[in-house]
């Protein structure tokens, strides 16, 4: 990773942002080469090029960083999603299946934070930093169903939440369980049958939406 | 919790039982009092009334022990499950997702463990603690998904092993986000429009698993 501390302790205004910045970017960077549970903040700290306690007056915690960056990915992965479904009328529960899911596996970072924001970080936060991340949160989701509803009409923006709601649960567990240990990589090599609760995560994700959606429009209320 | 270590050391066979059951009962009560994430071996050790040292003598490791809790805990369900649908001809999927989200919520340690598996669980063990903990998951998971086809004809087997990967994966998340810390609840309970990604566990396992198995019947594959 590229970093060039030009100063000591960040005073002026510019700097405090320069170095915000570079934690933030650090700590992504760290977390989609190895996994949010194995980034610490003293990793964090090494890769920025300053100790722990300058990182401590941006962030209360790692915990923090990872929250806000899960936030953003959320609105981020609204924006995307956004761009390619906002001009469609009538589109299919295929289509939505399709942008969904690819544009899910494209953000590795959201698909891990997913499961580690009720996990751990929303254990080790200040209230304040808790009530910022969900309402950005509820903010992108929320867009995202008004959207999936707008697009499939007979599902409509109330039930757009419960796919919403519906793939980013399935999503993290997925997330995790398609993406194992180095152990148990090998082992599902040398047995296959034991890697069958194991799908790729992609065709899983898009099937599994598409399979919810019709699910949805299917069911009476 | 009762203990009472009648030896130091086991040394005879039903000792040696004895002591294994009192290691995984001792972890079982813990981790449904606080949570899998919050129990560590030497809480364990201190509720069995041993050193750790004698725990390591019975496992590897503190994920070894909860795999072993896990794997028994798939094959409890699966047995639970069988009873109340083995005798049920031409049942309705809305019978199936009754039966399913209740047993599973009966059993929060098995809930808990559907995360802490792939998450955590999975990657400090053994490669035959790993593949103990697959084969026996797999024989509940395949017993389940071969009730659940039969059940509902229209599933089918094959079918059926997408509805218990779905709802496992669903229920996974949705456990860790319905149960809060306590600084999250107390804001969910001062602004509750921001609980709107917290549903209550049972009516949203319910009506998740209703409709994934209607969409399955409605989707062509």
């Amino acid at each position: 990773m590229e970093c060039t501390p030009t100063f000591l302790r960040a005073r002026r205004p510019e700097h405090k942002q320069q170095r915000y910045d570079a934690i933030r970017a650090a700590a992504r960077a760290l977390a989609v080469e190895r996994g949010v549970r194995s980034v610490s903040l003293g990793d964090i700290a090494a890769a920025v090029g300053v100790h722990k306690s300058a990182i401590l007056r941006y962030f209360e915690t790692r915990e923090e960083i990872y929250l806000s960056l899960g936030a953003d990915a959320w609105s981020e992965w609204n924006r995307a999603v956004h761009a390619e479904l906002d001009g469609v009328v009538d589109g299919s529960p295929r289509l939505v299946a399709d942008v969904l899911s690819r544009t899910l596996a494209e953000r590795p970072l959201l698909c891990d934070l997913l499961t580690q924001a009720p996990l751990t970080l929303e254990r080790h936060v200040s209230t304040s930093a808790l009530r910022s991340f969900k309402v950005e949160l509820l903010e992108a989701a929320e867009s995202l169903a008004e959207l999936v509803g707008r697009v499939v009409p007979e599902v409509g923006p109330e039930r757009g939440f419960d796919v919403i709601g519906a793939l980013a649960c399935f999503a993290a567990s997925l997330w995790q369980v398609s993406h194992p240990s180095e152990e148990l990589a090998a082992l599902y090599a040398a047995e296959p049958e034991l890697a069958r609760g194991c799908p790729d995560f992609v065709p899983a994700v898009h099937r599994f939406t598409l399979v919810f959606i019709t699910g949805l429009i299917a069911t009476e209320d």
